[in-house]
């Protein structure tokens, strides 16, 4: 059991006084929170990077986890607020979808629209629905608030459209979805569409063909661009102790082609 | 009840070791207490935006939370080193008025020198009162001790300045107070000033005058420049998505002139 | 006590998921387990900075806190991932002598090789240990689990070298180990290496001759470089509000050359 742990998620940087409000509301609501940092450094108002970032992290928290994220460049809009329940995680988040990558396949098992005010503060900010909508309703509900008390459940709501690879024979197209703080760059190609032990594997991204093939980072020299099987089980491409990103000069969208021959 | 709930406020960055000391220190006298980062990222010596910050943020809290705040460019000269209660909060702080906003239309409750060397660590380090001085200090008073312990009441205390805007009729003359993360762009100008549905409103920045007036960002185009009221109830100039102070090369003490007529 | 009290130190900055992931690994073993962020904040792959980090803030510490501690560049390989008891704090770490600075002169108490499958997470990425391996083992250590049941004792480990300063007469030399978020300067003399009360110091670094001594920082001007004992007991050249890295273009590794006359 999680009563009490709430973690939070913004795009909200530490230089601003966003957080610490969010932190006071839920505190003043129940002080025996058990608030958890995932990240403040979303950057600004990019959602399909939440996105992968609580599909990636969300998975290994303990089941009931309330999950407080808040990247909302609509907020104060007709966008609604929700409460969602998906792979056994509790999510309050604005209507922009940054939910559904976390188990694209299924439907959630509950997602309620927050219309009831009086889980909000008194007076709500057109600007600030983290603190005025979203830091009560985590407070409430970790105080052991039905969550069906903060509104009705619906059907509706902003989905992100997953990328897929597409296959031609021994050679994939695929794109990169994420880039690392380490300048790693992650693919949307999961390693189950790869041969189990490729050979002669070459990865185009950029101006770059990537020929090595390793298990891990420390296989290779450094400063040599490797592809390889990240953490999250997709294909990655990395410079060893610099940065992919900078060196090859691309980012999110950047196309990513492998073709390969398998072992005999 | 918030005993044990310690905030830390700090400019000491995350790569250099203070702020895991001050934990450190904290954590030995009392183990139980529940530390929760509001920010390490106020700009170096920056006490104004510590106090802004400050104001905004604390409010929030449930009362008589203890709320550690070290941006301290005088540490180990003669300034004193505080605690502080202030509208329902306290606070350790050096004596250089970064608490001063938080209600600066009325004194605070009390304000205590901390001079009783039995609270500190046995060695104070000149340059280092955070680890030394206030953080044994917030150990001792989560486990009960009372503030009259740690020094005399004093009555003298360093004050920071509010700059006022200036009204000529329809006319106003305030400043940048705070840029956020966002880049937007917050003025001293409190909602209360203006008309309550102003029309025609016309705010000057840098080079730039603003005549788009919204509630929220989504109201208007990404790349738009608007104002509005901000979560904190001022006048606030922002591009939606994107950082008005990159923008129009403006910050903290950038003046905002606003002219307005009246909807009849 | 502090059982159920996990630090955690990374280089993995907050953009990405992987804190979020090793928290909620941990939680998910000991949902009562007490979270302190130290830093996620060490420059990349950067092992001695780590290393200095933790030399610098573990000795606050209460008693057998249990560190986890992830700057990795060799993750996957077949480095060891160890178990240490140091200077009365608990580490789990690769073994990259990140902690070997922390109490140079003493062997620690126990290293134990982390070897035992069960320990770990079912599936074992060869890119993060951090997540799979040493997350799983600090929430079963702060559940109670004995470190015997981790894997054997181990008498090798890889150890850092400190670079000692060199002594002639009333010359020293030694270098900068550190640069803070201020842009201080800090190097390996020891104050005890240096005269009690010295007169006419005079400190080269880079292209400057610092001849300006301070107890702390605001007893010069600002823009002024100047020499001191850091709160870490060694000299320090800092710039009085500004950062001396900057302004005298030296890091990690820049020669110092300390003279000086002893007061008569």
């Amino acid at each position: 059991m999680s009563d009490g742990l709430i973690t939070l998620t913004t795009d909200f940087g530490l230089t601003s006084p966003y957080v610490a409000s969010m932190k006071g509301v839920i505190l003043s609501l129940n002080p025996g929170a058990q608030l958890i940092d995932l990240s403040h450094q979303i950057p600004p108002h990019d959602v399909r990077h939440a996105a992968i970032f609580l599909a990636s992290a969300l998975p290994y928290f303990p089941p009931k986890t309330l999950h407080v994220v808040v990247v909302d460049p609509g907020v104060g809009t007709d966008r609604a607020v929700l409460y969602i329940e998906s792979d056994g995680q509790r999510i309050l988040a604005p209507d922009n979808g940054c939910w559904t990558l976390l188990r694209p396949e299924q439907p959630p098992d509950r997602v309620i629209k927050l219309t009831v005010a009086r889980f909000w503060r008194i007076k709500v900010s057109p600007t600030f629905h983290g603190r005025d909508i979203l830091a009560p309703a985590a407070g409430y509900l970790s105080l052991g608030v039905d969550p069906v008390e903060l509104g009705p459940e619906v059907t509706e709501w902003v989905r992100l459209q997953h990328t897929e690879p597409v296959r031609q024979g021994d050679n994939l197209t695929g794109e990169i979805v994420f880039v690392d703080h380490f300048g790693n760059l992650l693919s949307n190609i999961r390693a189950e569409l790869l041969p189990p032990r490729p050979t002669r594997v070459s990865v185009r991204i950029g101006e770059q063909e990537v020929t090595r093939w390793v298990r891990t980072y420390g296989e290779a020299d450094k400063g040599e661009v490797v592809a390889l099987i990240s953490s999250a089980g997709t294909l990655e491409v990395a410079q060893v102790r610099g940065s992919a990103a900078r060196l090859l000069g691309v980012g999110v969208g950047a196309p990513v082609h492998v073709t390969w021959s398998e072992e005999g």
